[in-house]
């Protein structure tokens, strides 16, 4: 039914939480399947207003099916024509972050965000699970 | 700085994940902190519209403080239409399944909620980790 | 400009406030103008999903010119069809506590909304300042 | 129960409502608790539009810790179209004039935004209690 299963999404939530301590620095996780709706979820002691960010990072991610920076390079490209972009679907979030889950076939199956350190650590912890084979 | 730390969140999560499992049904479960705002999700392969119920259970609980069920049972005693209370704060979730979370000191610090299963299990799995010390 | 002035709105808060520490229970009040737009409110350390309550009860009110529990009493009255009507302008609240402020001279120029005690307290609490000429 | 009273927000409500008089601009002044929810609001005469520009402003404070314009500085710096930062949450509010409220322990326990003034004037009035230990 689900295209991604909540075993799939605990291990990818586990290793970007075990990565996010090791850095040091509260975040909040979020893993979307792909239709873009919530699958897991860790909010590390971080300030509320960024469980937005990273859930819109995920959502960014699987609804162009590219990393929400890869969007982000693409709607900067776009020129002033980009202003309406990123307002669609209740908001794009399009700094790095949100991160593409493909599963041992190659295909998309989800996409998960993170949000409270820089960019770099942003993109660093929701990638952290990519060398998982799910 | 949050009234709820995510080891607590991870806790409770841990003990309604186990729980959901060894009934065997597929759930949502989300934990909200004071304020409603999420701290851990996970959806354990259920449809994704129950994500919302899981969610409102768990806000409908700690805005009243009072269990999603109670504030169902106040509703109902209000007699005809309930006077629209069930339509107030982007809509109450009065069903069984959104229990309060207290700290060691009798304190709110939060909800749980669960959907999927039947009111009973739905709340039974929410209130799995009732007996940890927070 | 506005049909109602912060100062009319500030003695009828100080009147509901004294009335509702007198009663002794914590309540939401809030009150809006001519146009339902909000003007002072305070939420004597209520659980916050009162506050959607308060505000409703006074837009209910002023939106159709007679206090909340009378346009319940019509609603009601409508039987199957009322059904609708709860549902409009965002969702009423029908249960007695939103009051009309009228000036000097007899207009409707705001409401006053309470929630927190009982539908017989909240609209005392509403109805506190309703002897200040305004 | 609540993080901040109601006493606490009752005194940085007067005190911003005396600076808004002392400086004779028409204002309108909101405080949000540690959860972002509404504790006391007075909007002294100004139109109605400004009412949304004081609730952001505190909820933009709350939500990510730091003043509203400490975040619109983040998100300045953020380069090209914020990244859509702007639109999550419901729209942030990144002008001067939400301010974090901090208890005698220096936690943060709330927000108060104040709109309708110049930024300067804004971020003044809703500053006027910051002397106030709480």
């Amino acid at each position: 039914m689900n295209n991604m299963t909540y075993h799939q999404a605990a291990q990818l939530l586990a290793a970007s939480v075990k990565k996010a301590n090791e850095i040091g620095i509260p975040v909040c996780i979020a893993i979307v399947d792909h239709g873009g709706h919530l699958m897991a979820m860790a909010r590390l002691d971080a300030a509320f207003g960024i469980i937005d960010f990273a859930i819109k990072k995920a959502k960014t991610a699987i609804m162009f099916g590219v990393d929400s920076d890869v969007m982000g390079d693409i709607i900067a490209g776009a020129g002033i024509h980009s202003y309406g972009m990123i307002n669609t679907n209740d908001g794009l979030m399009t700094i790095p972050g949100g991160v593409i889950i493909k599963d041992a076939n190659g295909e998309n199956i989800g996409a998960i965000g993170c949000s409270g350190g820089t960019p770099e650590q942003d993109k660093e912890i929701a990638s952290a699970g990519n060398q998982i084979i799910l």
